[in-house]
């Protein structure tokens, strides 16, 4: 997906609730408003927004001399997350559709995202969604193409969503390789909140080389796009990585809550919508 | 009011959304943000918002080459509000206290504010503002202050709410004052708005002699602010008006409906809610 011009303001916007994470200081603030200013110019928007955001929470580290602003929200996610663990999985035990609800309840734990949202409450979203249709449901399919594959590539998205990926891959029972974010960026899973969520026990962890909040192909080790060119069956989870692969040629399996409008027009549903899509498979 | 740093993203928002007004032209409008952006360091946060409008919404112009992206659009809210003229009328005459009814009609016009919100439904606001209560209510002091004077500053605010504007002058029986911008902003009132909304029938109009979203005193022409400094009851309306002048020792009444996070956060109130609030009075 390409760049929208309303994705501008939100760069703003998401410049800001970052720089808070980590000062109060609005002189500070300013000074990042002021830096992401000057770059709108060189915005293009043939660039997926990823790489745009790359560059803007990179400017918000570099300026409140901060690498990880999102580092204790996150452990705070991954923690009300593990909380969560034994309870879904006795809702998994008692459910008519074990994988279904696997699937939904990592489709919930996608609300977990600091780039898209300010507030959320993760108990609300896994019962609105336990009892709400996709909007775009491509779950025979998903199912199907689950059934052949002897491997699963399994792209992580935010912390403590996490853990609810670690729930659908145990659900999965396949080899599955976990991708994670290089460096830490907004609140996006990496190697080390991927172990923190129990991801190793269950699956290997790779990265994808870059620290875009999406996996944007161009911006990925050479030995992470071999990886990914290879893969019979890939499932990306969230809006980043929906941004970043949408107009890719490969088989891939989108999870993700719409949470932008933007987003939500790009796959012509409402914003709220949760969605199952998948692309370039039969 | 000064400019927060939640305003600056929201400027980005406002300037996209009066270049779509005029054009569907992305690179002019990727310009118009290129522009903005550039302009983001000379953003001074000890401004109020309605000096950073004007130079926002001029820019828009500039650049789209409209002098008034939202005439049409101003139209019509004028002729939707004529429309509902006659059954608001009726309304009063069969409502307890006519005064407080006009308020709240008056309250409920400000809905029309295409600077804060995208979308709005004015009968529906009519509705809900008539049957909430307010979260700042000094109408005894308004009312009291209204008995005592013998004539009334009324600061308009946007095109359309005018004809509501109207029917509180109507039920208020005070020799009074209107005040329009000087030239068009936003979909803010203008003289010809004024006359449109039937205003030159029951009061004076008079620019304040400035193009800012808000009565900037400073920005004011010297006939205005002399006539401003001398009043004895000012009604200001609208979030733009509130912006410019509650910091100003002057006794007003601001009627407005708290439309964005900033100024709610500023009143003390929730989005939504309805503020009569009297400053500087006994």
């Amino acid at each position: 997906m390409k760049t929208f011009l309303d994705c501008i303001p939100c760069f703003f916007t998401q410049a800001l609730r970052a720089t808070r994470m980590v000062t109060n200081d609005v002189e500070v603030a300013k000074r990042v408003l002021d830096e992401l200013g000057k770059k709108v110019k060189d915005i293009s928007l043939d660039s997926t927004p990823p790489e745009i955001g790359k560059y803007v929470y990179h400017m918000v580290s570099e300026i409140t001399g901060e690498p990880d602003p999102f580092k204790r929200v996150k452990k705070e996610h991954i923690d009300k997350a593990l909380s969560l663990y034994d309870s879904l999985k006795e809702l998994i035990e008692r459910s008519e559709d074990r994988l279904l609800t696997a699937v939904k309840f990592a489709i919930a734990g996608n609300i977990i995202d600091l780039g898209a949202v300010k507030e959320f409450d993760i108990e609300d979203e896994i019962k609105r969604i336990s009892e709400s249709e996709f909007a775009i449901n491509d779950y025979e399919k998903f199912r199907r193409y689950l059934e052949k594959t002897d491997s699963v590539l399994y792209l992580g998205d935010n912390a403590g969503e996490s853990v609810f990926d670690r729930i659908l891959i145990e659900e999965m029972k396949k080899p599955t390789t976990y991708v994670v974010r290089d460096a830490p960026i907004i609140n996006d899973v990496t190697y080390e909140d991927a172990v923190e969520s129990g991801i190793d026990k269950v699956a290997d962890i790779v990265s994808s080389g870059s620290a875009a909040p999406g996996v944007v192909l161009k911006l990925c080790s050479d030995e992470f796009k071999k990886r990914f060119r290879s893969a019979k069956f890939i499932i990306s989870k969230g809006q980043g990585n929906y941004e970043a692969l949408s107009n890719e040629k490969y088989p891939i399996f989108f999870l993700l809550r719409a949470k932008c409008p933007v987003i939500a027009r790009d796959l012509g549903v409402n914003v709220g919508d949760v969605v199952l899509k998948g692309v370039n498979v039969r």
